[in-house]
């Protein structure tokens, strides 16, 4: 079994993912239960908006030639002949120097052409009086400015966040078509595992792989089962993954990938009739990292350290499960930033370093102690450092490319 | 009660906000629901990591004394003694040229204190050869290297990602203190507000923000119980806000906080005896949020128009829900990006005006159709420019701060 292995490129790892990835099938669901779903339909405007000429603040509707030859020496009067709030029509047509009291969001009324500000007013008895001229459409909203009914208004393929449901109530999509979410199985592999509730003894690790992919999966709204094989016996996994695969679009293993006597995965992936995809790619950590596709299923053999499973899963899995739950941009987002630090160790493969980047400075440094198996920097980076392989001798001052895993809140504002 | 208010600036808007709001209560729950709450204790290292001198490769185990001298021409052979897989420990004490095969992450036999990975070396019958010295201690990971029994590794404080599940599952914290949530109400006022399955007629308008704050909530695992009070009546605003406030630890009303007539809010907080900590913000959109807080509990009258509701909710709400959910940092994240548009307007307060942001290349530009109302663009854009108050005039090329609400994946890698 210890054949050897030809490791491709990154890019060419992860694009060969998304090929043989498929979308889900589409469902419908009511509108506020698909939070993180993705859209399966594009979303019309079934009406304008605004629906009607409408003002934009609290003030006054007027006819605006009434305000002509305006200033401070030369104050124009007007009447208040009626008062409408937000949800109201006024029946009423202005005539010359009449205003209506007019609520934010109100319809603007029959004769009016133009919206003074109550700041910009001094009142009287009968009304107010104005110290400036007003031009026909001043401060008002006008019907269809910001759409139009029929425009298309959010793609299809775009991920639902609290401003698509706000979209989705606007325009009374009361279900939506989104696409189903895949199904996942995990499986941890390893006779040297123990679960959190077993002892520790001499030799053997506690499993956080599963849980750790259990959290990012649920971190995208997608439920994931979880099995522990405690057995580095061939029979044992492949009957495991064999039972897992059936009920699951995605069965991720970790563990049992490296070229080691006891690791069984890519021989279990053969002997599924599995298409794999790659055995080795041309990266550190996780260069062993294996994916294999069978009737438009995923098997993830991602590395046993956690590093190495925590890359593997950002690089491969998570572009993957983006497009089976159909979104549209499915790679990891990248920024460009400034190290702070130098990184001296030469890259024979491009080097994935789990690393803390300073959103206000754009800077960026390796984080705590960077052996690939660091469990804790998994916790508290928010990026990694991507090193192209075949260089070395990266200083504090050099650009380099970022894969940014979250957001992190700031201790202050900026200004 | 139309009161002249007085507008503080955003960030002393922002401070009075978090100063009052406190922490909820502590519970323990297990550690594999824990994800997005807030760790309430520290998380402190059981055990050494490694808890072991284990070996970071598939190799050989060896006395780095016994390989002085090897060289291409000179290669040293060793006899393989004992063969070990991750879980297990060698019996064996090695001698002179003996040496145990070694699984990545076994334990380091006694008498060995070198690794000699499976590429370095040659095959023969009885183990194999080896071409250059090894020093003692090369690719061995040393017991306690990554931290050690009793070290801090999460402070309180620490937002649970996947992580920290997986630091969790590593040091046996089976369940962990975690800060409870906080209790959210949304009450939508105004009588021109109609829900997702009511008709549209003149003068009305669909209710869109109860809905996008719900799933704002969401977002952060936060249960959101939604209410809409059709009137604008004070009695009936009053009783509504009331009631819902004796049991929710936040209520958060849209629409109702303008200057206008019929607009009661401030009043309602007034009169629940609730500390109105402003009614005025120097900021566009949204300069008439209204925040009270009353016996630990938070009142927020947000803008019915849902730009400004959004940009209420992101500036202040947010961080009093992180604070209460015991998060250490509660602002928001701000980058700073270059404008690749002109915004030539005035900003007499400061101005929020939504965007999206090209995390690649750092430049940002207006999302849309920027009026306060565009509820499309909340749905699109992924952060907010913010240019000072008493501004004008910025140009392409200008350099911003930009508060960025959400990651955008992808179409493709970088290099």
């Amino acid at each position: 079994m210890l054949e050897k292995r030809t490791p491709i490129p990154v890019s060419e790892a992860i694009d060969k993912c998304i090929k043989y990835a498929k979308q889900k099938e589409i469902i419908e669901m009511n509108y506020l239960e698909s939070l993180n779903y993705v859209l399966a339909e594009d979303i019309i405007a079934t009406y304008d908006i605004p629906m009607f000429n409408k003002s934009p603040y609290d003030g006054f509707a007027i006819r605006s030639e009434a305000s002509a030859g305006a200033s401070g020496d030369n104050r124009v009067a007007f009447n208040v002949v009626d008062h409408i709030g937000a949800g109201s029509v006024s029946e009423k047509s202005l005539k010359n120097n009449e205003a209506v009291r007019i609520m934010t969001g109100a319809e603007i009324p029959a004769g009016a052409d133009a919206i003074v500000m109550l700041e910009q007013t001094v009142t009287t008895d009968e009304g107010f009086t104005l110290r400036k001229p007003f031009t026909s459409g001043e401060n008002i909203s006008f019907q269809g400015e910001e759409c139009k009914k029929g425009d298309t208004i959010l793609k299809r393929g775009t991920l639902i966040n609290a401003g698509v449901i706000a979209v989705l109530a606007t325009f009374s999509y009361a279900t939506v078509k989104v696409y189903q979410k895949p199904s996942v199985a995990i499986i941890a592999t390893g006779s040297e595992l123990v679960d959190i509730d077993e002892e520790l003894s001499p030799g053997k690790i506690r499993n956080s792989n599963g849980p750790m992919i259990m959290g990012l999966c649920k971190e995208m709204n997608i439920e994931v089962l979880n099995y522990h094989v405690k057995a580095d016996d061939y029979e044992t996994l492949f009957n495991a993954v064999r039972n897992v695969y059936q009920n699951h679009d995605i069965v991720i293993t970790t563990g049992g990938v490296s070229v080691g006597d006891f690791d069984y995965m890519p021989q279990i992936y053969k002997d599924l009739t599995a298409d794999v995809l790659f055995n080795k790619i041309a990266m550190r950590p996780g260069s062993v990292t294996t994916v294999a596709v069978k009737e438009n299923k995923f098997l993830f053999g991602l590395s046993g350290n956690p590093s190495a499973c925590y890359t593997g899963f950002e690089l491969y899995a998570r572009p993957v499960l983006r497009t089976m739950m159909g979104e549209r941009d499915v790679y990891p987002t990248f920024v460009k930033a400034i190290l702070s630090e130098d990184f001296t160790k030469a890259n024979p493969f491009t080097r994935f370093i789990r690393a803390d980047l300073d959103y206000r400075t754009m800077t960026v440094k390796p984080s705590g102690f960077n052996k690939s198996n660091a469990v804790i920097a998994i916790a508290t980076s928010n990026s990694m450092i991507i090193l192209p392989g075949g260089t070395r001798g990266f200083v504090a001052g050099d650009t380099v490319d970022v894969l940014v895993n979250r957001l992190s809140p700031s201790d202050g504002v900026p200004w």
